[in-house]
């Protein structure tokens, strides 16, 4: 791919590269002023908006560049999914250095227009800028029928805690790109994990559509660091059974449940279910749905030691703010 | 303000000051994975993804954190007013590193609530993270009633080619700022259009209502890019007439049509108005209105020379992707 002269060049071969740019309900997509989108009536739309940051949250000599492109618009979007929402449409925004508008460029297009197509939500605009660093910020339009969004606020002591998938395999892949020298195998699980997850669109609508979660949140920071956000917003507590809890393979069961405790990236959905709902049953298509625990009266997160006392669960997941120290 | 010591205590800091977080529309706002926006029936929802990145849209050193705080959200918003809607929420990314985080960020804020509160736009949500530089991206979703859009597209030769306010007033200010030492004087009209610019949300509004304007965008990269993005998007040509350019003040005649011609930063509103419209009004409330030449047909956007000769319009404004040289 060339380099480009100026922004508008840019944002053409951009456009050139999602066409056609429209779709149901994108009345204007890219090259006006802005995005016009026309949810259907009875329909609400959920926004969110997402950083990802070369040095914090992709290394740019470690993750292919089609990794982020998938990842930047996967990641977003599993904040509709956790609502019980259908992603719609995005808006990009891109700084660059001009080292990264040849290939990287190529590349990070190729992944995003990959993502946009598995998950049927079209590019609607966005702003290009140079940078010294690669800067992506994305926000993803969803939509819901009104009244059918999950939220984390709703969980009651009694319901069962749920969680989709694995825990900490992302994680696990992290390590394996880090240790990695020269080309990665995305054919590995964990790896395309961690550089290809894939939001869990169709499990949080089925959840959201019958009312089977009282509420629900994506696991992007590790569980330790997101069931505590859920709590607390619901004012609850939580038990967490970590002999429950779905490993990671390729590992001893200690260093699994580490990662599947503090490990992030995983972007599985976390919900919990009334007790009267009876026979969630333990797949959905073939993602596993594995009971971890119970929303607890209190305000505080415990896990089941080792002597079969609960202890209160260390947060340990990945926050920017944070120094990180894994 | 205090450091944080985590990305929950920003994300609650950001919250708690802009209390409260709903509005009518936003049912759900920050706190949960995302914002639920529900326009009304018959009302569409307009989206926009700014960038506002240290080094290149602001400088750490010459611009108050007041001014960064309310730009970054106006600029966004006059995409908004644009194309003739009205701002209703916004997601605001930040990345910020720790010696932004204390003073920098409280006045920051600050001018962003002012902004938010003045344009009557919420915060919905968005993402904080840790960065080298402050880095600012701002999506703002607004509503008009469908139908009633005005884009860049619907020129038609004969129209005639209106700009609000006046040109390159913003730009002169950048340039009194660049200059100053320590204290700049926000009372300069100047200075202060190019730190508080305002968003012409009720200008667009009403062209867009009573279906004046056939084709608009705001100015906000020079009218010498930016009429030609209009040209383009249109099909059309246009011609501008040097001497009818609303100028700003302060400076000799050719220096203030340099700056008319290319300044950045405006974000006045350049629109067509059909021929057959007669008795558009001077003035809007107390923004001046200007007929500053018309649609033609071809493609190239001509300028009247000093001979009284048509030339092509140089294009000399900001682009972040070309070199900058002002």
């Amino acid at each position: 791919m060339k380099h480009f002269r100026d922004e508008d060049a840019l944002v053409k071969e951009i456009a050139r590269q999602f066409l056609p740019s429209g779709g149901p309900g994108l009345r204007v997509g890219i090259g006006d002023d802005a995005a016009l989108w026309n949810p259907k009536p009875g329909f609400a739309s959920i926004l969110t908006s997402d950083w990802f940051l070369e040095g914090s949250h992709f290394l740019r000599e470690k993750h292919p560049p089609e990794s982020v492109g998938w990842k930047c618009l996967a990641r977003a979007a599993s904040d509709i999914a956790a609502m019980g929402g259908t992603p719609r449409c995005f808006l990009l925004n891109l700084a660059l250095p001009a080292t990264a508008s040849g290939k990287w460029l190529k590349g990070f297009l190729a992944g995003l227009r990959r993502a946009a197509k598995s998950l049927d939500c079209v590019l609607a605009g966005g702003d290009t800028t140079r940078s010294k660093r690669i800067s992506i910020s994305v926000t993803v339009i969803g939509e819901i029928r009104e009244g059918q969004e999950v939220l984390r606020s709703s969980a009651r002591p009694g319901d069962l805690l749920y969680v989709s998938g694995t825990l900490g395999e992302a994680e696990h892949g992290l390590r394996l790109l880090r240790k990695s020298r020269g080309k990665v195998n995305p054919q590995n699980p964990a790896m395309r994990k961690h550089l290809y997850p894939e939001p869990r669109v169709a499990l949080g609508h089925w959840l959201a559509k019958a009312r089977m979660a009282s509420a629900m949140m994506d696991v992007s920071d590790g569980l330790s660091s997101d069931l505590p956000r859920l709590c607390a917003a619901s004012g609850v507590g939580a038990l967490v059974d970590p002999d429950k809890l779905p490993l990671p393979r390729g590992m001893d069961r200690e260093s699994a449940r580490q990662l599947a405790l503090h490990g992030g990236d995983d972007y599985e959905l976390l919900f919990a279910v009334s007790p009267s709902w009876v026979g969630l049953p333990d797949k959905f298509r073939t993602l596993r749905l594995t009971q971890i625990g119970e929303i607890t009266k209190g305000h505080t997160v415990h896990i089941v030691g080792k002597d079969g006392r609960q202890q209160a669960l260390r947060v340990a997941g990945w926050d920017p703010f944070r120094p990180r120290n894994k």
